[in-house]
């Protein structure tokens, strides 16, 4: 098992952290947004199995700097600065360029590129069936990407901040692309684009938008109508309250007294000794918020990552509804914590506030561009209320960065509104996939949008779980939904050489 | 007639004047480049219409001003500036919200928008059949929608000129689209987006880029494959030779003859006193380079504007082929010169070069972005051989600003290359129109694309003739384009209504 230290530091959530930490004064309030990428996945899906963070460095796959631009929209001089942004390749199983053998790009996402290699398995587990090349691009501002030095220095002048946005990032991906198929003589090579999640809303927006570079794009996880009024506030503690109602009728009505229950001890004499001690605390609570906000995030976790075969929902839940008879909701509640997180000799409601590149980049991504607005109102999930309020919202993000978020910058340049009817009869080649037990599977597209913008939905899947490495433990609905995508892929291919052949290309 | 000045102070062309102005020892070997819109084309079109630039501030029309944000693509705080972004409406033939009738919109080019809401007609001239409402956006950085006050201080701060490109602009049209459709209450009603050349470009590209706020595009003499080698360099002046050659072959070989014969009378002792003389120059000729420039411009500027009812490139060779028996090269190139221009007391030769904010800023926009690599090969054209040097070209700019260009930017972003492979499974609704004689064709989409992304061509057509006001004059082939064209748009508007009826919207 590794460290716990890293299970968590690649876990990010928004805007928690930084506002805990710069915002003493500030509520706590925050609900904390669920990142895409939980490394915490690897843990969950299979404890046994070994996924090196150092797979990058195997000889399979090689490494590459590409000197990229600064301000791809931009002409004053200081946009023409560059800095060097990383990209790893697997070309082991590509068929070269005489056969235009495709490439299969991942987009990177808000993390360091490390992980993603080994963790990613689709690119290359259908690499020997597609004979393609596997590129793995970093995203501008994380890990051995970012301009300016650290993200810490980077994140501090908030001229430098500026240069940080999703639609720097995509065209960072399309002069790569074109680099790459220069490099590899691989001009008609045609290239699919992968994502998860944020990577898989840029995935989708990149073939939308760069449809000469990419042929195809698979979104897995994207929730691309998670913003403005679209999908409505509550969708995500919708379903995570649903997951935990299937798993256990008892264990979600335990959870939704327990916010109360824990409020009455809390504000008792002693109260919060009391709540340290039961749920063994590593250190002495300041305020019952802090154990409820670990909580929420504990459960909004477990729902978004899962996974079988260990299935976390209902690992939460056997310990809450597994306790001896008599034990109350509070020790129900702690059971549920130990069942999932394991037996520890004490419990760190901070282990979701981990500071880590993840959490201190993606607060800058929504508080600039990706404004996505989860909320829950009064009694509509198994949570306490906490509507989402775009004033305060706003204020909050200006009062850290001292810039207001443009919360309908992405629907006014990506679209999302009416996607029906915009994509219907525009675009072609994207797979959206999505397990509808993830939370953001509220904001994802779930229905086809036409005859090539397909929706492909599995009602036990949860967050990217289909562009990860497969497993001996996978079950049969996850191995048919690969499989599904495979096919669908072959599909664009099979027009694409048809149609190359047609314009003796 | 409109006064002489006027006449010319709308055209622009690149990047001579400048370079002649601030690099006095550049070469005189930078090819005019000719750019979209030439007001000329008006006198040449008709010489009796009244084309009031006055138009926009006629009762029909009103004028608004938008707060646009400066930096759509960056968050740092300067990004955030705000200017007065200028448009005009005219609800006059509107059918209003709850019929969902649809908006035509203008995107304005490389010019002040006070000209084309009297120039161009196709919104208004088809507002009674489309039950349309017609907006005009001025692009940034020209007529009152300069950021920072003045195009000349704009341009002098170069951090300032850094957001003056074509991506901002597209950015800029979609907020205020958005923003009309929200203050006329007209949510679904479709947008058709209009433009011509540059602005063309921007037309088409805007349906590429911004599917969910534009319908289709009518994209009219759009050179949008003149970039990296797409379109061979020489495209441009082989049709400006062919034209010359169609209208009389006499014409087109005197033409051709004129250059080494120019040269060899500025060679002899006085002899530049003697082409002062022969072409009534208003100024003594410093070199022979400032006749030829001024006479290549001008074939350039006729072919490119060959409109009826006068079709300029006859006119000019009626002039060549109609001097009297015996009259020597020089004199029939005069002779052209008079008949194509009228007779006047002295001919200016910088009469092309007059400064004004297109030459200013469409210099600038082709110096970053717009990289259009026009030029001609030895004996390939009826022009004396001036290729296209990227290198040199790059020198040059930078001189200029301080930057290089970015040559293959356009391409990178909106496509290009390959373009039928690519659109002819992504994206609809667009209308290539090209008159075939219009130099630019050269660079155009001239063949279908898919079934909705079609090619509208017209053998005798000239530079962006289709959308401009109908006339009494207009030849048939020219109604019936106009007419192919409404029926198409009609198309998309039937289909788009069907969608949203089977939608329940």
């Amino acid at each position: 098992m590794r460290p716990y230290r890293a299970v968590v530091l690649l876990f990010q959530f928004y805007p928690l952290l930084l506002l805990l930490q710069s915002v003493s004064s500030f509520p706590h309030k925050i609900i904390p947004r669920l990142s895409p990428h939980n490394k915490q996945a690897l843990i969950l899906r299979n404890p046994d199995d070994v996924i090196s963070t150092s797979a990058i460095s195997s000889k399979d796959f090689k490494t590459f700097f590409y000197k990229q631009t600064l301000d791809h929209f931009n002409y004053a001089p200081q946009s023409y600065a560059t800095f060097r942004q990383r990209y790893v390749v697997n070309s082991k199983y590509w068929g070269g360029p005489t056969s235009n053998s495709p490439i299969f790009a991942y987009l990177g996402a808000e993390e360091p590129l490390d992980d993603d290699v080994g963790f990613i398995g689709f690119l290359d587990d259908n690499a020997p069936h597609f004979k393609s090349l596997s590129v793995y691009i970093e995203h501008r501002y994380y890990g051995k990407s970012v301009p300016f030095g650290s993200m810490e220095a980077a994140m501090k002048n908030d001229t430098l901040r500026g240069y940080f946005s999703s639609t720097q990032a995509l065209a960072d991906y399309a002069e790569i692309l074109l680099h790459v198929k220069h490099k590899f003589s691989a001009h008609y090579s045609p290239i699919i684009v992968i994502g998860g999640s944020y990577g898989g809303k840029l995935a989708s927006w990149f073939r939308l938008k760069y449809p000469h570079i990419a042929l195809g794009a698979l979104a897995s996880s994207a929730p691309v109508l998670y913003f403005d009024n679209i999908t409505p506030q509550n969708g995500y503690y919708s379903i995570v309250t649903k997951d935990f109602k299937e798993a256990s009728k008892n264990c979600y009505q335990t959870i939704k007294k327990s916010w109360a229950e824990i409020d009455k001890v809390a504000s008792k004499p002693n109260g919060l000794s009391i709540l340290s001690q039961r749920f063994k605390t590593c250190s002495r609570l300041n305020n019952s918020s802090e154990l409820k906000d670990f909580l929420d995030t504990m459960y909004a976790v477990a729902a978004q990552y899962n996974h079988p075969p260990k299935y976390p929902v209902t690992m939460v839940c056997k310990g809450i509804d597994g306790a001896p008879v008599g034990t109350d909701i509070i020790g129900r509640i702690f059971a549920g914590v130990v069942s999932y997180r394991g037996k520890r000799t004490c419990y760190d409601t901070n282990a979701y506030n981990q500071p880590s590149e993840t959490s201190v980049g993606w607060q800058w991504q929504t508080c600039s561009e990706i404004v996505m607005p989860i909320g829950r109102g009064e009694n509509d999930t198994m949570f306490p209320a906490y509507p989402f309020d775009l004033n305060e919202f706003i204020k909050s993000c200006k009062d850290l960065y001292g810039v207001s978020p443009r919360p309908h910058w992405i629907t006014t340049y990506y679209g999302g509104h009416d996607i029906k009817l915009v994509l219907n009869r525009f675009g072609s080649n994207i797979i959206f996939s999505n397990g509808l037990r993830d939370p953001y599977s509220s904001g994802g597209v779930l229905e086809d949008l036409s005859e090539s913008i397909v929706a492909v939905t599995t009602p036990k899947g949860s967050h990217c779980l289909d562009i990860l490495h497969s497993a001996k433990t996978d079950p049969d609905w996850l191995i048919m939904q690969r499989k599904k995508e495979v096919e669908i892929i072959d599909g664009w291919l099979k027009t694409y050489y048809a149609d190359l052949q047609t314009l003796n290309k």
